[in-house]
């Protein structure tokens, strides 16, 4: 299901293809996040224009709401959204402990009180992966509880015995379900073990072991320093196989994201681009511009002359200043979009220079240019 | 300027031709509204798609954001937001006596305070034309008070001097100033007197003698009952010369638009489809929807089996509640653009039925399927 194509010569980036029931995706690649069945801002055609080849969706918020009876009807979440290639959908272990009111975390699963109408619920690792073949998911995530960061050791050390187990009955519930099943789905473990090597190093093992069709890093960006997200990335990057797809969850600016392609990452999916844009945060080339501030009031340029989307052909920074400075909805529209196209396009550039062996010379120059003050009009 | 084509065999509704700068207009028109330089929640490629010929602009709004400076620096309202097509602009003599602060009221002008900052400005019938050269406008309205029902009819009278005063110093400021800047720009009076006949007749007679592009009717949707909107409306029009477009400014639902154009009327403004359509309220050929409801919760038919619109052909009543439950920003693009081209659609079916000579029963068998209760899946 993964393939990988290519390694560059002067870094650990790779180039991979991994084929899914909705289609190919080439990696590395960025998925943009519609955690309730819809990018935020955004049309499913406007995401498709950006260039997006997979989107996320979420277990848990779509589980909550709409509910899955009603995804079942329309024929699952491609079909209630109307978006038909791949979709990730995260297992929502993320969301129940740390949106959720949570009341009791058991061996057996997570019982928990919805952050909507306080109904209860209880979530198991079968359950999970029952939610997401009804949602239909192209690629579906486990169970797993998330720590945050900082965390005691032995804490750690006890989460991931449960998070091991949770994965050893992902693993089995889905091999007997998908007997009964349609084939195309696949199913990604997650390693956990925060910022501690060896519980790492032991996270991976125990899910090689149960072996699942790519790997995710999770529990990284939960509050650690930054240089301790691109250590921990890196050094479990270096534990998992080659042939298998590597996904770093909720990984974040542009910049961290060439710093993990560069560290051998496959997969990326981050809320900045939507959530940021829907403030004015607008990402470039020659790094980010915060589009409220007043000197852009009479800045007639478009947000970046490089950059080929829909609000750079049409619209100046002045008119997307005026935008949010009169609360109208089309600026955050305008910059959502700007913001994936970006982070689309930069994902393909990488590719590009990994292709051609300098990867290592490309994250260069971008940081180079991407940390230049940007010069006045 | 104005071009009328042909004359209902049926009723009083008309088709025509309206010559402006940045091109020609198909009247009966519908305009979308976009007070402050855009479409609420639409790009300008969506509010053409929806076949719009021209949209409002808001010369209060733009004058107090973002100011004329910048609108100036801009090359023009339509360079600034990126609009090519005709614009029309109000005089903003609503909002001064509606949504501002009003300190004064003097013959020369109005004294009031900004609704955004309570800074003061002073607006004169001059200045308004000015504010609209600014804006670079295809269609400049004059400045008049606005009188809301009910009125006593002795203020209404005197409100009329003061804005039938204001109207020639207008007219007579727009031919002064014309001599030295581009030409292309049009001017409409309004028309007011509220309620009373005698008042509007006046009015006309007034507005006629100093001669505009176009008349507007105005002070109506103000608050009176909707038998004397219509009453008021039909009896202005018929006072109104043939060679010349009329405006029904701020109407209104699709049968108020329908009776308005079989009274005569050439065209029209109003924000129900998208403020409307920003509260889940969608047009159909089949009535309304309030799609926020239960009952639509697993409706996986289109908001309108017979509409071409992007949120038509691409996604479901299902769907859109789920958007509008979540609070996802999609839900009320997608309504809005459904509504922006049902309104469309609904005027190029008049002004086909106008060529047809059966506007009477177009409108006839528009209001009997309007108002029928929509059969349930």
């Amino acid at each position: 299901m993964f393939k990988l194509i290519h390694k560059d010569k002067s870094s650990k980036a790779r180039l991979g293809k991994l084929t899914t029931a909705h289609g190919e995706i080439n990696t590395p690649v960025f998925m943009p996040v519609g955690t309730q069945g819809t990018v935020k801002a955004l049309t499913n055609a406007e995401v498709k224009e950006c260039g997006a080849e997979i989107i996320l969706g979420n277990a848990y918020h779509l589980y909550l709401r709409p509910g899955l009876e009603i995804i079942k009807k329309a024929g699952g979440l491609h079909k209630f959204m109307g978006w038909d290639k791949p979709i990730l959908t995260d297992s929502g272990g993320y969301q129940v402990f740390s949106l959720a009111k949570l009341r009791k975390l058991t061996q057996d699963g997570a019982e928990f009180s919805s952050h909507i109408d306080g109904s209860k619920h209880f979530l198991t690792p079968e359950k999970v992966i029952e939610i997401q073949q009804t949602l239909g998911s192209d690629i579906m995530m486990m169970f797993d509880e998330c720590v945050h960061y900082p965390a005691a050791k032995d804490y750690v050390e006890q989460s991931l015995e449960l998070t091991t187990k949770w994965a050893k009955r992902s693993k089995d519930f889905f091999t007997e379900s998908r007997k009964l099943k349609a084939e195309g789905q696949l199913l990604f473990g997650i390693v956990q073990g925060s910022t501690y090597k060896d519980l790492r190093d032991r996270a991976v093992g125990d899910l090689l072991k149960i072996g699942f069709d790519g790997y995710a890093i999770g529990g990284v960006s939960v509050g650690e320093p930054e240089n301790l997200i691109h250590e921990i990335a890196e050094y479990t990057a270096s534990l998992l196989p080659d042939d298998k797809a590597r996904y770093l969850m909720g990984l974040g600016t542009p910049p961290d994201i060439v710093e993990a392609i560069s560290n051998g990452i496959d997969m990326f999916d981050c809320v900045v681009p939507t959530r940021n844009g829907r403030n004015g945060q607008a990402f470039t080339w020659g790094g980010d511009l915060q589009l409220r501030n007043a000197e852009y009031k009479e800045d007639f340029r478009p947000i970046d002359e490089a950059c080929g989307c829909y609000a750079c052909r049409t619209h100046t920074r002045a008119y997307i200043r005026h935008l949010f400075n009169t609360e109208e909805l089309l600026g955050l529209r305008l910059v959502s979009l700007h913001n994936i196209y970006f982070y689309v396009k930069l994902i393909e550039l990488c590719r590009r220079a990994i292709a051609e062996d300098s990867f290592d010379s490309f994250k260069k120059e971008f940081n180079r240019k991407y940390n230049e003050k940007e010069k006045k009009q």
